[in-house]
């Protein structure tokens, strides 16, 4: 037979295939096996276990409550939530004591416990800087969703105080945990598409949040666009000289807020580089998040992800199921590896991947493009 | 503009969209936040929360210790495993009280505890049967990775045992529990491509097991094919009335243990249904595992998946990272399911989806095509 | 077996299924055998058949050579072109008369014959004005590649002309006639994602154009954004109130000229539809041409085309060939339906699909953009 | 910036790039520009240019008239076929000299004019060996649409005269010029998967064939199997030792004819490859053709063809246009491909790439896979 010249050595006699580094799910059973445990050795005692509280059982406080619950690393000491009713069914379904439920009122004691060493922070947005500042006070690494606070200078207020009691404050941007975004800036960075010339990226929400949630929402610039701002900045590495943005409202009941739903926006970086968004806050056929690079070596991107690879085929064509639909199913790996990273964070493993002086340069950014909607043009960005 | 008259209301006025049936990763929140109760009121208060032991921290054992430590609805009472150092690493881990840990000779105390509802068998082959029998006889629900017992008759004693004692005995074919197939199968089942024709599977390995584990493997169709023989008659919900297969060793080491690491088969069903497989040993682009159902009306298949959708762009053309690398990876999200389901069964929420004459019958049929092989002729099964 | 009470009526007993409207080449068939007919009975007696005249044998003259001399309705009766050897060297490979090869100078006994009813013009742009202008004044329908003269006032001059001698004058914006995009557009018109919010489309050039050209381009935006203007505004069916731009040159030589050879453009509409576009003149992975339109029922998307889809599968991944090269691959069908659509305006089948408006139109939107590069500023469009 | 430091010399200072292999669009643009030329100086003068003469305008027959019609190197010297309304309105249609066009009765003005190099059959299979023969022994270069004769022994007979009149005998197995399955045996053969271990071919037929055709299309394994045959063989470069079929007939109207829809063969080469392919007359969804080589270093798979590349995404998930409807436009390229390697046969710059040998083997294993499904045994091949 032709290939026959092709037989090979036996692969016995050949060096054992290696896990390729996408195999993350892998990793995460040899975690769960205690298999990994060299880091262990470079861990303080008193750190070798880490005890949180978490604060609010909303959206992204049932995603941090499930992957804090389902981490060998760590232990859930106490939740605090207003809702009774949520917490005991919380602590019933989990089998935590009962010592570890809080309503806000009794919130001192998450501060006053010192064997606590980190907190989350999932409440409405106007309770963040309080907490933020509480905990940093009493010597806990904090992870707080976006904002850090209301405005810019409470903000820099939470990180000088961070830096003061040299604590670690993490401003959860979700999507840089994400595998397939981690592995494309990367990539990115080492030079695989050469020197960055365009990034692109899309950002459709799905479903259309409830009109309630747009009201306190900060408007979608600093809801949604500080995602993208972030993404594009920690993949080009800089930070834009430049924006423009350009905004509709198609739902009018978002216009009457005054708000957008589709926004569009291009930011200009000293290097040349451009970077173009695209958001909506109704995309029906899910979830659709895409980034792509581009430069002289040529384009990575990534792609939307899909619960399962089936295809239909009829005489209508073919068919796959819909893209996630939300971001706890589309951003599932992201929310565990966020909650290793402050995981590794606290035990000194790691440093704070999101610096406080991006999360301000990101809200600064995301104000320049509210500007540049109002007046209609490019805004030079101060920093 | 020419698509203004296609402004509709304003999607606020309109019926709020659901989740799509795909969405199976927000059910896991919901399960986690204890949102999801109403199974509850079914369950006797005894079942109400269920305690397992599981046997064996090998390979399908760390992937049981994980999802079982994962699931709220689950506590791990036991875990029985001759490595000491392994039970003192994964204790540690997992925080698990002193008494959870039993090497082989204690493992009396397992069968002897009444609060314990069901066993996880992930030992050697060899050490099935006894196991499940000890289980059933003290009133315990059993899930026992495949083969259940060594040979047709002590499997059939098995099943026979669970059914005097009136306990679930579930054999853990865990393709069944993967989304893709398990949706492939509803749709298969439920008429969309009209009375099946033709079904097709593929299973390549990865990475090529060690020839240590070949040896007490039970050969390739006892320890691969019976999955694809138990999908195909899953996918049609019927037995084959003939078999063929074809087998070649290209391994020499897999040759001299009079193995095969290569096999292609055909089934015929009575309604005139055919089903084609080929198996590999030792796939290297990864752990291969497709399926395609073929009628009059169309087809429906599953592809390969992978663990990030990057794609690169280059003067070579484009590239994507590897499929998932083996099963722990590709069926993750299925062991999670199987797990589930052995909990549904105890709490009676469910019946056990594969009944023992399945496991009988799909041993039957990988004992007619190894018979076809070491014959050459194609042979009439016989159940 | 569970499927079988699925079995159908024999599909014999069914009507026939028809071909789909996405089979084209099958229509090439029946063209081509004579098979489609019906439409000679409309034609006047004088165009049953078309006799034509080519202008110009470099790039996009060899493409029409082609696809006029495979065309059973047309006769290529003139090719005029300086380079004599090329025009020897055509006539000996698809046998034409002596006649039928001119140098310029002879040019007028094209315009001179009552027999041509077409010409198709792919001189460089200096010469077009000249060209179409002795077309129309002979009575010739004319094809003239873009632009159509140097500036608005002569292009302007071109189209008046043409309403005067009422022939036809057709820009050839080639996208227009890619089967997917004219699908696209049919489909986005139609409502399928209901009143257009967003259209994105990305054109970046592959090969690298040579400086020599780039300097008598005309510049990125009039030689290239020029389609993508186009191809936007024929979706959305509107041309855009504002535009901005923004731009950069990587490679120096192409700085030195004055030119940018990366370009993201935003355009609004006054629907408050947005569109964006990126360019770029050196894609290195092939010819990049894709267009996304998104709407509140969801999002229809033309991806790139390979010219086969082969999958590599190998222990790095999986990889496929590059997409098409070049604009005379990824445009092979556009540029056969181009000259089908000259045609048939030529018999009187159809009308031009491209009204001078729209190229006129797409030409101070051009400059709008240009402007905006330069002043930084937003530019509200007068037409 | 974090890439500037990957900032490269202008592309211009570079190599230019060059035309990747799967460029064969633009390869067609050079010929029809006369631009490839170098093959001239290699071919006789009395060849240089090439008269045929086409015998039927069947199915088949209408593809070969179009590919003749615009390739450059081709002249259609003579029609011959029995409907004179088609033959008149090609003759109309192409304008071609009325002595061009013959009826049956003529058919011996083609074998008598020495000008004629060629003859291409698409005649009923009954007419094939007669033409054959004549064309052979009046010094033609023949291509005949498959099979060569009715049986083996005139087959036989054909390639023996073809030897002694030292004249090309082409059997036109379309698939092979296929640029998908030719660059996917190429690069098997190169060794890109190592020693051939499996190869799987899918070709399921649409739109099902009409009952008139089948019951003279000589029954689904001398009809349709004879394509994956070749390929299989093809692609490994031996035939096999061992073949096993399957069949059934869901179609009560093809099993009254006895003859079968859905088939399943396996076939066993020397080398112990192993090669898999199943079959159906009726895939509603299109024309389904797939092929798959598998190896110690991986796997190389040709996916089916579309039209073009569209995605809808809506509420119900992504859906595409239907792949290629049917054969004619699946082999668009390929029929193309087949038509110049004929005319580079005849001008002696290339061998006949389908050897009489593997014609012939080719239907002796067709019959042997009929003798299986008869016996329900495995068939040693004897050639």
């Amino acid at each position: 037979m032709a290939t026959d010249k092709f037989a090979a050595p036996s692969p016995y006699t050949q060096k054992k295939p290696e896990h390729h580094a996408s195999d993350f799910k892998h990793q995460e059973y040899l975690l769960g096996s205690g298999l990994i445990t060299s880091r262990a050795k470079d861990v303080p005692l008193n750190l070798q276990h880490i005890n949180v509280a978490l604060f609010a059982l909303g959206r992204a406080g049932s995603i941090h409550l499930n992957n804090v619950m389902k981490n060998p690393r760590l232990t859930l000491k106490y939740i605090v939530e207003p809702d009774r009713e949520k917490l005991l069914r919380v602590q019933r379904e989990w089998k935590l004591p009962e010592s570890s439920i809080l309503s806000p009122e009794e919130e001192d004691k998450v501060f006053q416990d010192p064997s606590v060493h980190g907190i989350i922070i999932a409440t409405p947005t106007y309770m963040h800087k309080d907490l933020v500042i509480k905990g940093l006070k009493s010597g806990k690494a904090v992870l707080c969703e976006k904002p850090i606070a209301e405005n810019l200078n409470e903000t820099r207020e939470c990180y000088q105080i961070a830096k003061e009691m040299e604590r670690p404050l993490l401003c959860a941007f979700n999507r840089r945990f994400d595998p397939s975004f981690k592995e494309l800036q990367r990539r990115a960075r080492s030079g695989e598409v050469g020197q960055i010339h365009l990034v692109k990226t899309v950002a459709r929400d799905s479903p259309l949040p409830s009109i309630d949630y747009l009201k306190v929402s900060g408007g979608i610039f600093h809801d949604c666009a500080v995602h993208d701002i972030d993404l594009v900045c920690w993949v080009i590495g800089d930070y834009p000289t430049h924006v423009f943005a350009s905004a509709a409202s198609f739902i009018p009941e978002i216009g009457a807020i005054g708000d957008h739903d589709t926004v569009a926006f291009i930011m200009k970086f000293a290097s040349g580089a451009i970077s173009m968004t695209d958001l909506s806050r109704n995309a029906v056929y899910g979830y659709d998040q895409r980034i792509e690079v581009f430069g002289p070596k040529g384009m990575v991107s990534a792609a939307n992800e899909r619960p399962y690879n089936l295809t239909s085929s009829t005489v209508d064509g073919d068919s796959q199921p819909p893209i996630q639909y939300s971001f706890p199913s589309r951003y599932y790996e992201g929310y565990i590896a966020e909650v290793e990273h402050f995981c590794d964070v606290i035990q000194g493993l790691d440093e704070a991947s999101i610096p406080g002086k991006n999360t301000m340069n990101v809200s600064i950014i995301a104000s320049a493009l509210e500007e540049s909607v109002k007046t209609g043009r490019m805004i030079q960005v101060k920093y």
